[in-house]
């Protein structure tokens, strides 16, 4: 059994929270939150606003914003315990050094409300120590299949990737609208694109599964397609990435 | 009972050939293709790569490359019959007039070997007259639940559109893996987040499922990124999506 006490509320909390409950082998101890929570989400785990009530347990798991996480390690009312945090932009070393520190980063995209699947989302890990290490992996089998030992400097490469593939490509789900609704045209009909384009990348390498007018370097299309944007930034947008296409596929 | 002959039969004929196999009301009568096509391919129906020799149908498909359509519509050997073509970047009026034109548009990315459910796919018709939009329609619907009357001027936007969830997405995808690459860190571990970022598009708006540092205008964060990123294409693309970003959510 491992028990753990869950610093802040948020969106990534709130979602592995409910993933540990499911785990018989993993124990919530307390929620710990500076607001108050709606009690009714917490299910009988009890909950504490104040730092001094924190009670004790195997792992701390901070899931506040970034630029909080280092003060709320500051404010943590003990010392040589594990504390992680849940970022994949912040170093392992912005936790307060009194405590073992580690992180914990589940590396997905939560929404609140709906519900996500743990069991194959990549988790990575990182400890100061091999002890910690291996307890924080025993932890993240107990919801996921996929665990990665991996260090701050390279959980900062995975976070600027996961920006491209994420932030990156859900802007250019939201370029898509705007044509469309420029247009008045219903967005309905680039969902299911939108989603075998995902799927293709299950079984196809980002390289293989290039296709379109730049790829082939059809000039009469994307002068077409130039010609039909109102919007500047689009322009801008199909001419930057066009032009990398093209030249990745020269 | 519709019959339809393909003209050329690369990777969307090849599909909707598959498609309309399945169809009980659907009769294949032929496919034409300048070069030869493995028989075993063609589930016993006729084929030929001799224009003179194609056969009476209701509905011809041209399923060429874009710059080929005009041509093999010049080519056909009869006038006064329905002969569509099925891509997103071409006008109907590129079709030869000595026969009635449309177009029969399946809005969805298609790759080799990979079959794909024709049922949620949109189809976007367009059609010369009102009784051959009607028959487009009905033979659209023989493999799809999702059908649009879509004009040329319309198609053009959605195809511009398309552009950007499809294939400019994929380039996201294919920056991040070279981002890891680098790294020598596997593409894997992103999989799972680019599936969810495409399924959140299913419940949400892409403005409501924004997120990330450029939304939260986390210019921290925002100036790490720009530091790790070696290859000044990344670099490039980081600084021009998220300004764009910053922007839309200021």
């Amino acid at each position: 059994m491992i028990s753990v006490v869950f610093i802040g509320f948020g969106n990534v909390n709130s979602h592995l929270f409910h993933a540990f409950l499911k785990a018989d082998t993993v124990q919530i101890v307390q929620v710990f939150n500076r607001s108050k929570v709606d009690t009714s989400e917490l299910f009988g785990i009890p909950f504490t606003s104040d730092f001094a009530e924190i009670k004790e347990a195997d792992v701390y798991i901070i899931g506040t914003s970034d630029t909080a996480i280092a003060e709320v390690s500051d404010f943590l009312p003990f010392d040589n315990r594990l504390v992680v945090h849940t970022s994949g932009g912040v170093e392992m070393e912005k936790l307060n050094s009194k405590n073992r520190r580690g992180v914990f980063y589940p590396l997905q995209t939560f929404s609140k409300n709906k519900a996500v699947d743990f069991e194959q989302i990549p988790i990575c890990i990182e400890a100061e120590n091999d002890a910690d290490g291996k307890l924080l992996q025993n932890l993240a089998k107990k919801i996921s299949k996929v665990v990665h030992l991996i260090n701050s400097a390279e959980r900062a490469k995975i976070h600027v990737a996961a920006v491209f593939v994420n932030n990156f490509v859900n802007y250019m789900y939201l370029a898509g609208k705007e044509i469309l609704d420029e247009n008045k045209l219903p967005f309905d009909i680039l969902r299911p694109l939108i989603q075998e384009t995902a799927q293709k990348i299950e079984t196809l390498t980002p390289f293989d599964a290039q296709t379109g007018p730049a790829k082939r370097h059809d000039q009469n299309t994307i002068e077409k397609h130039l010609s039909l944007l109102n919007n500047p930034n689009h322009r801008h947008l199909y001419e930057v990435i066009t032009e990398m296409i093209r030249k990745k596929f020269e």
